[in-house]
């Protein structure tokens, strides 16, 4: 029996990762964490009994512990919450699947109890990478990625070795203004950035898809995962999400791992690494598929891209700050405050106005995080 | 230092491994053995200085002799010649590049000499797979895959378990015919023929692609390479000729192999194995190459895939019938004393007069391969 926990239960890949769980009689969940949803969390807790329960909002989590005290379960709240069910003993691995730098203080909790992580949290990498895979490596933890893009180039190399990679080539879908030119974009609309053509994700990764912020925050991903230098990670434009992603090694040869659309593959293979076992689902049919096309990014109009190498570079701090604006513009797209083309604006404007600290603490890097708020707040 | 040993140096596959001695300082030949073209295999002893020569024809063998008279080299003849070859002592790889079942007693000997076998002599395990395979296991020897296909399976497998292969995806160009009708096949000449649309290979094989048999004879290959059923061995045209091959696991999930059109890959892949090293040429370019498309193979008009599928479900030595009527008609195709269609024909009829033997011996093998060249000289 493995012992799983899930931070960010209640979300896309949580809700999937309990799909695999349901489907796997030798997979059971020791802690289950999520954000404020009381009434999925409470379902969550009656079908898969977790040792420990935690909804980070307090209130929430108050009311969740009224609802489940028929229950053997303890729930916990707030960040210290989030890092008990990081630490739950008899886990061995934990999904770290909640969104934001609020991911960060749990993984690195369960890193230094000498857990797994099945990583969905991009933020960890981006804003304390430099912090991170030490310490992976310190306390001999796998750092197993859930995007689908970075699980296909683990898998891709899986029995090749790292000093024969010659570049990782990102696939992006290129979301759904890859082909709008600046003037058509000023109209867009918060309806039409929600439209992803392939995925079903959360809305701010929906967001992140179509200013392309969520590749650049990829490659930054990669970059950390992965231990190759910034010229080392290329995106071409997959319109078709087929191709998950690619590695081109020395000898020109390049191996990719495609799939249909399915982010269950990506979260059972982190789940059950090196094993790969039966998913049901659709299978990819080349024929009746037809064709694979190839785009550069577009970069001019949509800059997520140049942001986050023109931040990975930089480095420090920086990530940080291309990251945590993001997050904040992105939330006020969402409550229809600012334009789509405002949301590259905010970043620019954080990432122009930010003294870089090198290789920053991880005090450091929340303090950057704050210091951008304060600084898109008080614009 | 890798001493190897290149049975068919002369030909398309011999020259470039050569190509790659000549490039590798750590790679030395130890014999060197061709059919009949002295001239050529006198300058590959001037260059690479092995220590036995063979050339099949005898009287070429005596040729060569005389010219390199001044010379600490080896010259043998006939089949006991490229036996020699085989099993040269100091030599731990074996490049069996020879066309034609005249592959078969050298891949064995060096087999039971405990050399290591770069194979791109199809004939081998097509023909005597069943025979092969147990023997290379007994010997503890690794079969390395040439065929720019079953090389892209055998490095989509690394790192992999065979038990969690669902099925191969065996790429096709499809061949310069793939939309031609019966009735226009009808009037195809050799010339027509002999123009494959993105590989440069040698006559019999560019006739191979053309029918479709060369890939009925992988289909047959990768059966026994990889331990698969045919139910698990799929065919996919894919134009470009950029996919080599893929692997689809249980979990849904696809391993593909991509690498421009260059034979030197696969074989330096299979020299160096399990290194990679880097290999000067043409990097794909993904947004250059706009797409890559895909198609059901064609099976009608084209009758190489059925045939193989055919024998090979039949099994024991019928494999070797359809080999071996293929060998004959396209030396009939290429000599124009027959036309396109007539191959198919010939084969055809091979294959119904034929009383498959179960599990025949080498000597069963090497027989039916004498009935069917009287058979259809016969005709």
């Amino acid at each position: 029996m493995k012992f799983i926990s899930i931070i960010g239960s209640t979300g896309s890949i949580g809700t999937q990762t309990l799909e695999l769980v349901r489907a796997n009689e030798d997979l059971a969940v020791t802690a289950l964490a999520a954000g404020s949803n009381v009434t999925l969390l409470e379902q969550q807790i009656r079908e898969f009994h977790p040792r420990i329960a935690v909804l980070y909002d307090r209130q929430s989590a108050d009311e969740l512990r009224l609802r489940v005290s028929d229950l053997d379960v303890k729930v916990f709240s707030g960040p210290e919450g989030l890092v008990e069910a990081a630490v739950e003993p008899s886990c061995s691995l934990v999904v770290t699947a909640v969104v934001g730098m609020i991911g960060i203080r749990p993984t690195i909790a369960a890193i230094q109890a000498k857990k797994d992580i099945a990583l969905a949290n991009k933020e960890t990498l981006v804003t304390a990478g430099h912090l991170i895979m030490p310490m992976a490596e310190q306390y001999g933890v796998s750092i197993l990625p859930v995007d689908s893009e970075h699980s296909a180039i683990f898998q891709c190399l899986q029995g090749e070795d790292a000093k024969e990679v010659d570049s990782l080539i990102i696939t992006a879908s290129g979301g759904p203004f890859r082909k709008k030119t600046q003037k058509e974009l000023t109209a867009v609309t918060l309806e039409d950035a929600l439209k992803h053509p392939n995925w079903s994700m959360g809305k701010k990764i929906t967001i992140d898809s179509a200013t392309l912020v969520n590749k650049g925050l990829e490659v930054i991903e990669a970059r950390w995962l992965f231990g190759v230098d910034f010229e080392q990670i290329k995106v071409v434009v997959q319109p078709q999400s087929i191709i998950h992603s690619m590695v081109q090694f020395k000898d020109g040869g390049v191996k990719a791992q495609l799939g249909t659309p399915d982010m269950k593959l990506p979260i059972q293979y982190a789940l059950f690494y090196p094993e790969r076992r039966f998913l049901p689902g659709e299978r990819l049919d080349f024929a009746a598929l037809g064709s694979i096309s190839f785009e550069e990014p577009p970069t001019d109009v949509l800059k997520g891209l140049s942001f986050a190498y023109d931040a990975g570079r930089t480095g420090g701090s920086m990530p940080t700050v291309l990251n945590a604006a993001n997050e904040k513009a992105v939330a006020l797209f969402l409550q229809e405050e600012i334009s789509f083309l405002e949301i590259y604006q905010l970043i620019e404007d954080a990432m122009n106005a930010h003294h870089v600290i090198e290789n920053p603490s991880l005090e450091e890097v929340l303090e950057t995080e704050q210091w951008v708020y304060e600084f898109i707040e008080s614009r």
